[in-house]
């Protein structure tokens, strides 16, 4: 059932409960060594029968999320560490850009021009009716997929790069490439859950939860030069925001560390 | 369909796919004024019937999301801005606090001591055997719950306070109160999935995508003195980070902006 990517959206009952646990596992809310409440207890919560909760087991066993244990119960396994799990440092977003983008493949899906959703357009402040350069990409590490980014650059700065370029080399640098200083960015975090698309690109079942991020980067004239939408894959991205408190008695503060991540949020 | 808060898990497909397509409206990617594909595209996509598609398309008509126009399609509606978002500044996490917690009210859920779980002692630096105050609070803006909040504080810490404290003061100001010298804090973002209780205590469907942030914070001595696990509705609260492009020609980086956020992750 781990195995089933992108497909139909409802799926089964039993694959839905066996997303929530596979989930709350990852994620470590539910612990290594911890038990899983009773079949009874997961049919009651979840409003279904015990064979659709003893299938989803069946398939976090077979998935090695889980062992069943007679006489013990449904015991929560030790989860190896996936190797390219990536962390991206808020307050280091670009410095390893280049390492992280030899560390990285890109498949470009899509290359085009065209006028961007108004949203985008607006937040790029681009005239109504001009036109902007729109990519996908897909960012894996060793094939494994781990991000899902939609850019917007206006028509004007991405004359200067081509489809080839954009497949080969990350966009910050063919913005600076193109004479464009930037200057600014503004970023917010969120969650979504994977649709149709994205979760095939991904590898993750229709419905899995997704951290989504949206960047405009500006000039220094305070145009807007980039627009990205990005969607990570929890198990393969975190972001990591370390904070100094800082400041006298009467005025105490929060501040962002500086650097010493390992990894960027390369676009 | 958009009243059924924390039920059944499976729920049906066509509230599988009303879940999705609310999502992708709330977030944007369906913008305002755009069109829906159209039935026999979303059922092929979703491997569902159209009957289903148009099921979920009812629900989301009646829910406001939509509006079925005959001959022209599906369009989606403007949203009104839900006056309960609350934005959090990563680089000004904490001076608003005060405000923050007045605007809010908290539920507290659970409030007891114990062990902790093996993940969260280690992470706080506890010695294994000792015990943890162990609370659950939902916080809440005009009666909307956005926050689901699971804090950790070692046991000599949190005698300093008790259930009727953290019922009416923010975990924050007790900590200090009771003479805690807050020193940094170390957070990681992600993406979950709303499991039962957390569906319940934040009114969403079970499967609805939730922001998940962990933070653990340390004194001046390097002492974990607080494990916060926080899931927020991303319908109702978003992370803000702002950057600024600094350093010369030879070595530029990013830094977070600071100030200039009008509320911040109040735990």
């Amino acid at each position: 059932m781990s195995q089933r990517h992108g497909s139909a959206v409802g799926g089964t009952k039993s694959h839905r409960i066996y997303l929530l646990l596979k989930d709350a596992i990852l994620s470590g809310r539910l612990s290594a060594g911890s038990k899983l409440p009773g079949e009874n207890k997961l049919a009651e919560q979840h409003g279904v029968s015990r064979v659709t909760v003893r299938r989803a087991i069946q398939a976090l066993d077979a998935a090695g999320l889980v062992r069943r244990q007679a006489g013990v119960g449904t015991v929560v396994l030790e989860q190896p560490l996936d190797a390219t799990v990536m962390t991206a440092s808020v307050s280091n977003l670009m410095p390893n850009m280049r390492k992280m983008s030899q560390a990285s493949q890109v498949r470009l899906l899509e290359f085009g021009y065209g006028p961007p959703p108004a949203p985008v357009g607006e937040r790029l402040g681009m005239a109504p009716g001009s036109r902007a350069q729109r990519s996908v990409r897909v960012r894996m590490i060793d094939e494994k997929p781990f991000s899902y980014l939609v850019t917007h650059v206006p028509e004007s700065i991405a004359l200067h790069y081509d489809e080839m370029d954009l497949a080969n080399t990350p966009l910050f640098e063919l913005l600076e490439r193109s004479g464009v200083k930037v200057d600014h960015a503004s970023q917010s975090i969120s969650a979504t859950l994977a649709g149709h698309e994205i979760a095939q690109a991904l590898e993750v079942s229709v419905g899995s939860p997704l951290i989504a991020l949206t960047r405009v980067v500006f000039d220094e004239q305070g145009l807007g030069v980039e627009h990205l939408e990005a969607f990570y894959r929890p198990d393969r991205y975190r972001f990591q925001i370390d904070l100094e408190r800082n400041g006298d008695d009467s005025s105490r503060y929060w501040e962002p560390r500086v650097g010493g991540a390992p990894a960027d949020g390369v676009s």
